[in-house]
């Protein structure tokens, strides 16, 4: 394997003038930061900004241009994009034969940059001190400057996650049909991924999750050979991939029978994600939908059994902002209102409340939703109640 | 999906002896670089030095002990390791309330430590700022402290990844029984996530390559839904996981029949490739193997054709060091061993020569190797011949 990645030549790419209105909200900030230029390292932020997916590559934005540098591997995948005029207006695309950063080098000091922003959260410390090193110019740390962008989806998005959406609902309907006595996980875990790749997604979103019994509540990505057995509880995960985007699910069933235990567990999870639900419009924070969920959770006496976020923000990644969880304090949150945001329409982002009880099991239920003028919209519609498999 | 992790509890993991050595050499370095503690952040060095597979958690490593700082989500996978005494001796578990960070400054903080190592390449320059700002230390930033020492693999490692290469041949033979006339490069993808799951692999290590006809010349990781056509020549890359290890495997067919110009170019990389693997031993830099296989192909006027590396490390990372390709001359190498290494016995590394013809059609065929006291050792065995199916 070697580095090869994917382009989506087909329809279901934004356009160029999609891209073009996407470039111009990163110059405003380019504008506003007073930088000559801003480099582009986090690849997924290059398949939003230019259409590329791809392992390596960098995209330096001007004010007044915007240049790919891409390696042999992506030339010709390149040339295709501007060939189908599926890249911004004014792209250039610079081979790199060396390595990237001589490239990057090379480029700023020929137009004379002296001011050039970076991605702090995705550059590493030892390829920003060799550009420090390298570079006659000032480098900026810049932070969340293309995420707070992605938070809100445009059309495009919207209708790709709306059609990713719709058809995780018949993937749902077969998988839970087969779970039942004396499958293992790791053959539900196929079959989920035999289900997403039929209904036409390009890939899993990530590694299904099928956690049964005791598993349930100690919930690993691995699925593992145990067999389920009447009684069990089991959390089932997935999600696929449409056109670069990323939808996911999660439910949770009873196998043979559901004991009181089983139906307390799921009635207040079922019950917290409705809490969630409700709460979600424009103007409150992403922590108050958390806080929504949280109360309801801790009202049944299961505070302490609920240990991770809300939820995540979706698209393009399967875990990016917004972070629907606990507001945090620590120093650590350098954006305020990246780290709990608004929300606004076009923000998009999973409600997952869940509950674990070591030994007992765990309850997951999990949807995606889209924040709408006045709510929500749900963009997986799937019944919640439990169901006995 | 919420970012759990799978931890294989059952067999297959190193063992806490295992995990001792490896931190003893990790700790020279300590030494040697007069650091009193060490921040592991990279996850695979989190499963090499402690058994654990997470998708978030920090390790600190010290002359004299070791702390596994993890949040909620890996509590009870860490006590169960702990507990199987499948950690190494004397390592403490501190828990993440709130952030990673402020979690390490105040464990720091009580430490007293003045001098603080950490991972170059995988800590984000914010994380860097942070740290540099809160911590009452001096921060020194490593480069590929651990990556040298993973290297040259232990008898476990060469164990796992040789139990991992025979499970390969098998799963070659089954899926290129499948190639032929009329097939999908999506359907092949599917059938060989299949059959490496069927061969007991935890999971594919990457998305299968399956590229035809034109395609093969255009590698793109995501098979498309063209039908194979007599003729075509078929690039089938893929790999899979075995107790965290990944093996990596390509082999290029024809379809219906082999034209002149497909066999032409698969001779030429089957003698690239044997070339490559000849000059493998003990005491040559990796470079040198690169040298073989493009000499054999500049040789046959295919000089410009093969445009990547002739192989790359394998382990926890289906790419790891080292690299096997021409020595780069840059500054951007900061540590030239680890950039062009000498070959030692322990390494595991591909080589995969390739050439790839627009609009004709690309070759790659690639082998796993173990480099041995002599020579090598192959991870994969599975004819090179040009198959036609």
């Amino acid at each position: 394997m070697i580095g090869w990645e994917a382009v989506d030549m087909g329809d279901g790419m934004a356009g160029a003038s999609r891209l073009d209105a996407r470039l111009r909200a990163v110059r405003a900030e380019l504008v506003r930061l007073g930088l000559d230029a801003f480099v582009v390292t986090h690849l997924p932020h290059l398949f939003y900004l230019a259409n590329v997916r791809a392992s390596a590559g960098m995209l330096v934005v001007t004010p007044a241009d915007a240049q790919l540098l891409v390696d042999f591997r992506y030339r010709t995948v390149a040339a295709e994009l501007v060939a189908a005029g599926a890249v911004p207006s004014g792209l250039r695309r610079v081979d790199v034969d060396g390595s990237y950063e001589e490239t990057l080098r090379r480029v700023a000091s020929d137009a004379g940059w002296e001011r050039i922003g970076v991605e702090a959260d995705h550059l590493s410390v030892r390829r920003w001190q060799w550009l420090e090193g390298a570079l006659r110019a000032a480098i900026a740390a810049t932070v969340g400057l293309v995420e707070r962008l992605r938070m809100r989806k445009d059309d495009h998005e919207i209708a790709v996650l709306r059609a990713a959406g719709e058809r995780l609902g018949p993937v749902t309907a077969r998988v839970l049909d087969r779970v039942g006595v004396g499958c293992t996980e790791r053959e539900l875990a196929a079959q989920i991924e035999a289900a997403l790749r039929d209904a036409g997604f390009e890939r899993p979103a990530f590694e299904a999750i099928v956690a049964g019994g005791p598993n349930s509540a100690l919930p690993h990505a691995q699925p593992t050979g145990r067999r389920l057995v009447a009684g069990d509880l089991v959390v089932l995960d997935f999600g696929g991939m449409h056109h670069g985007y990323c939808v996911d699910l999660s439910r949770t069933v009873c196998v043979g029978r559901a004991g009181a235990e089983a139906r307390r567990l799921h009635g207040a999870v079922h019950a917290a994600q409705a809490a969630a639900l409700a709460a979600i419009r424009p103007g409150i924070h992403a922590s108050d939908v958390d806080a929504a969920a949280r109360d309801v959770l801790a009202g049944h006496g299961l505070a302490e059994a609920f240990g991770h976020s809300t939820g995540h923000g979706l698209g393009i990644e399967v875990h990016e902002a917004p972070r629907v969880g606990r507001r945090r304090v620590e120093g650590e949150a350098a954006a305020a209102d990246a780290e709990d945001p608004l929300l606004a329409p076009g923000m998009v982002f999973t409600v997952e409340p869940g509950v674990y009880l070591p030994g007992v099991g765990g309850v997951r239920i999990e949807d995606d939703v889209l924040v709408t003028e006045d709510g929500h919209e749900l963009l997986t519609r799937v019944p919640r109640e439990l169901r006995v498999c």
